[in-house]
């Protein structure tokens, strides 16, 4: 036995006992007459004490070569401390050491096994399992366990079954680009990793096993944006016979489980917002409601002026910016410079400040007079010692400008708490979108959601203004889970896999599998998504996946530590009959 | 709302409540003025009744054509049944209904949604959304996710973290074939699916994260025996800071409360055989001790006679086949011929009949007088009434040989209870395994595993004779679980991988970033991994681990319900940068 006990788990009421202790070295300070050394593992920090007095010669010299990180094992009796921690759990006990094992030493670590570490994100990576001995990342791994474990007991006591789906599939021309994998047993023929289990819920459904979850791997072989891995995991669920009322009181109730269970937060009834209104009123299908900063459309009250700028815009758009009116001109101009970078591309914004007499000054005083002010204050909801800050053109960009301003603001201003939590749902999604590139609308979900009852018939004539059966939920500004209750008859995917731009042939060949179980007795479905990385670091209180995830992937989809993809040997490639065509690129 | 109730909730209790239900018809009986309808769910079957005096004559008609398997929804009042049926949750009430909406009909299906199925193996993996509304299968996927739960909440509750290793890898030279994944954002480079997150979860012990647990996906690119999946589950598990006892005591209470919680039956502590007594004993590194048949080894009786056979031979080995005289001389020639079938591979067996009045009768009668044949009796533990069967010749061989006839025989006698559970841990393999094709040793668990201790210096001479710090968990005769305390210094992982024939340079290249974090502290540590898929058949008291699998795959490798793996297009190869190269083979 390598302890009695760990190194979070003595207190004063063990004073006397002889315990054995094992962990890593976290510091040592040598007074020469007296060593203390403070032993770590993944339950805490216990000092030892190694003195002339008490320590035989032979084990002082010893205590003094003990490295930082070395591993060691120590038996010793527990003694009251002369100057307590009361920082620390153990801070009223230490061990006076009688033997001392090196287990195993180590080499000086390339950063400090410290909260706050000097080493650098590369460096992190590449020497991970150093990094995971940082109390941030290890609680980090040890809360997103929580949330997946709180997750699993919820929704297995609300009667859904666990089903692993597998990981070896068809590959499908539709949505982000698939990983592929050459089968050796199937000559020249390729499985694809899934991209997430969509069908293979469905046919559980099908199959009458009437609510599914999984918490399950997926993957997009697509480029990187900063803080998405090509490898990420789902809380996949699926329920038969049920109304999108059903799935949503579901998820909200798990959500709000996570909450309290996880983050001691008592939330009431998700607010419910239509995707319309979410758009018009922040520019953004998944907005952060922490905090007010709604749009005020201004275009009634701005336009018909002699102000060119708005007159020619289709759309004008202001938000009251609490306090604003504190900012001072250079400020002000920082925030003009920030709106016209080429990341959020307005091409000027307009200001007006609310004094606290009641008056405003703008940066068009040359166009509207106090009362055309006055309108915008009540438009955006500004008041006395608010900043209005206006925006136009063409809607949809503006709306995107606006979007970005708002959450920049929010930010400077310290709105955006990492312990303040407002989950909304978005409803009432499009069931299409189009493609600016292209010309042609793709599914804005996916293809297997259901239009609104009634809204087939316009997919011909206005494929743009159809709604789908769609919801997201938000939580903070970002979107931790999506969904949708499905086409579960045969003609109605037919219908809409033709409008997608599939042929008869194709759409067969693709989810012909599907198409057919459809007409064995389907039932009603739907379902949700969550992503659980990003869940589970807002949950967190932080923003960046990779912290919660314990070997992640870099930027350029490589995991640094294991060096990983590599070369192939000639061998391997042989096997699998496959060629690196290098000529053809 | 599409229902108040499930199928299988109803009872008299409910009786005048008006409730609406949907679900699949299960079957109907239409006598023309009364039609009954069976509806089944996920939960349940409930009779529903529509007849002439109390139902609309419209309603009569569409009863009357609802087909099997039609998806309805039925409101309707709930009433007592004039003939109830015990057998049935539901049987004393049925439904008198009011209003009946088909929500989806369906096809006839291509078997019968039974318990006993007219359905062959192949259609049913076609049409598995089907197969899997049969009570067997769902009951099955149900029955896994218990177990799956029940494994997660224990190992949560002892310490153990569950974390996400990544899938998507280094690809290892060593062992099984690994699945490759070409990267496009890599070009020219591949990940691999991992065969087992080993090197990740010693790395976590590496990172102090003390005890890790996850249920996880694992991939072979091997040919396929039968009952042998590409991807397979594994529960994978490593603690820090232990040695072997604490890793057995730990997953015996693990595999206790498995045996208790999932099939209520106590085990008290399992017993252990070291690797050596049970090839002694049951010829086998897994025997089934449900029953007995122990070897007796017969060289010392049975040898120095006239009979060339056993003389010559490295073994004469017998069992007692208890009740075995029974066996009537054509049955007895039926053994003979099954142990000369090549699967099996002996050359003949020899018999001595037990008599009840203590005499014996063998088949080397000739060779061997009474006296003779009471010392095989006391040898091989034969009672009056039983059979004793010998083999001999080659070690290895007649022991695999004698393990195959005694496991046929306790089939042919019943001894092989579903019911009955009989774990067992096998201790001290050996550390290498001699590959008879290629003479060289390769480690029989992984190059990971540690040797006993002051063993490492018998690797050169007597690499066969070292024997290693690895386990395995068998439950009636198949090993549900192994593992190994692990090497954790980087010497004698280099000197591991020397003597199995890695070059310095080929050790760095593949195992490199393992061996560096082998110098920064790495502590003593070891674990274990259940195969998930055959421990809930084993517990699920059946033996055939696809019965247990959502979309299980053939032994091609195929998932022939969405025909994967497949072709793929021109287009995305070229992307991928590869070409199915068909000259080189």
């Amino acid at each position: 036995m390598y302890r009695t006990h760990t190194n979070g788990q003595l207190r004063a009421e063990h004073i006397g006992q002889e315990v054995t202790l094992a962990g890593w070295v976290q510091k040592s300070r040598d007074k020469g007459f007296i060593v203390w050394v403070d032993l770590r593992d993944r339950y805490g920090i216990t000092q030892l004490v190694f003195d002339e007095e008490r320590t035989p010669k032979e084990m002082m010299d010893k205590a003094s070569k003990l490295g930082r990180e070395f591993v060691i094992q120590v038996t010793g009796e527990v003694i009251e401390r002369v100057s307590k921690n009361p920082k620390m759990e153990t801070g009223d006990i230490e061990i006076l050491v009688k033997k001392v094992t090196v287990l195993n030493e180590s080499l000086t670590p390339p950063f400090t096994i410290e909260d706050n570490t000097d080493g650098g994100e590369d460096l992190r990576m590449k020497y991970r399992y150093l990094d995971i001995r940082r109390n941030p990342v290890r609680e980090n791994l040890i809360f997103r366990h929580k949330v997946s474990m709180a997750v699993r007991n919820y929704l297995s006591e609300k009667g859904f079954v666990d089903v692993e789906t597998p990981y070896l599939i068809k590959s499908t021309p539709e949505g982000a680009r698939d990983f592929v994998v050459p089968s050796r047993m199937n000559e020249g023929q390729f499985y694809a990793l899934p991209q997430s289990p969509q069908t293979f819920k469905q046919l559980l459904m099908v199959g009458g096993l009437d609510k599914y979850f999984q918490i399950v791997k997926c993957f997009r072989d697509e480029d990187l944006r900063a803080d998405r891995q090509p490898e990420f995991t789902q809380i996949d669920c699926e329920m038969a016979f049920i109304d999108q009322e059903d799935i949503l009181n579901m998820f909200e109730g798990l959500t709000r489980h996570l909450l309290k269970e996880i983050n001691g937060v008592e939330i009431g009834e998700f607010p419910r917002m239509q995707y319309d209104d979410a758009m018009k009123l922040y520019g953004n299908d998944k907005p952060d409601i922490r905090f007010d900063m709604k749009f005020g459309e201004l275009n009634d009250v701005a336009q018909h002026k002699d102000f060119g700028v708005f007159n020619s815009a289709e759309l004008v758009v202001g938000i009251a910016v609490p306090g604003g009116n504190k900012y001072t001109r250079k400020e002000i101009d920082h925030l003009i410079k920030w709106v016209k970078r080429p990341q959020v591309g307005a091409l000027g914004m307009v200001y007006s400040r609310c004094n606290d007499d009641g008056s405003f000054k703008s940066s068009v005083d040359k166009f509207y007079d106090q009362d055309d002010l006055a309108k915008w204050a009540e438009v955006t909801g500004a008041k006395a010692g608010d900043l209005i800050c206006i925006l136009s053109g063409e809607t949809n960009k503006v709306r995107a400008q606006m979007s970005a301003l708002r959450m920049h603001l929010a930010e400077e201003l310290g709105l955006r708490k990492a312990d303040e939590f407002a989950p909304l749902w978005v409803i009432d999604f499009p069931l299409l979108e189009l493609d600016e590139e292209t010309g042609h609308y793709h599914a804005m979900h996916h293809p297997f959601t259901s239009p609104k009852p009634g809204q087939l018939e316009m997919l011909d004539a206005k494929p743009g203004e159809v709604k789908a059966n769609a919801y997201d939920l938000v939580l903070n500004g970002n979107e931790i889970g999506g969904g949708s209750i499905r086409i579960h008859d045969k003609e109605t995917q037919a219908i809409m896999l033709k409008h997608l731009g599939f042929t008869e042939k194709e759409a067969r060949a693709q989810f012909g599998f599907l198409m057919d179980a459809f007409e064995y007795g389907a039932p009603p479905h739907g379902g949700l998504a969550f992503g659980l990385d990003r869940l589970v670091a807002i949950l967190g209180g932080q923003e960046t996946i990779r912290d919660f995830i314990a070997f992640p992937k870099n930027n350029s989809g490589r995991d640094v530590m294991i060096d990983a993809p590599a070369i192939l040997d000639q061998e391997q490639l042989t096997e699998l009959n496959l060629k690196i065509d290098l000529q053809e690129k």
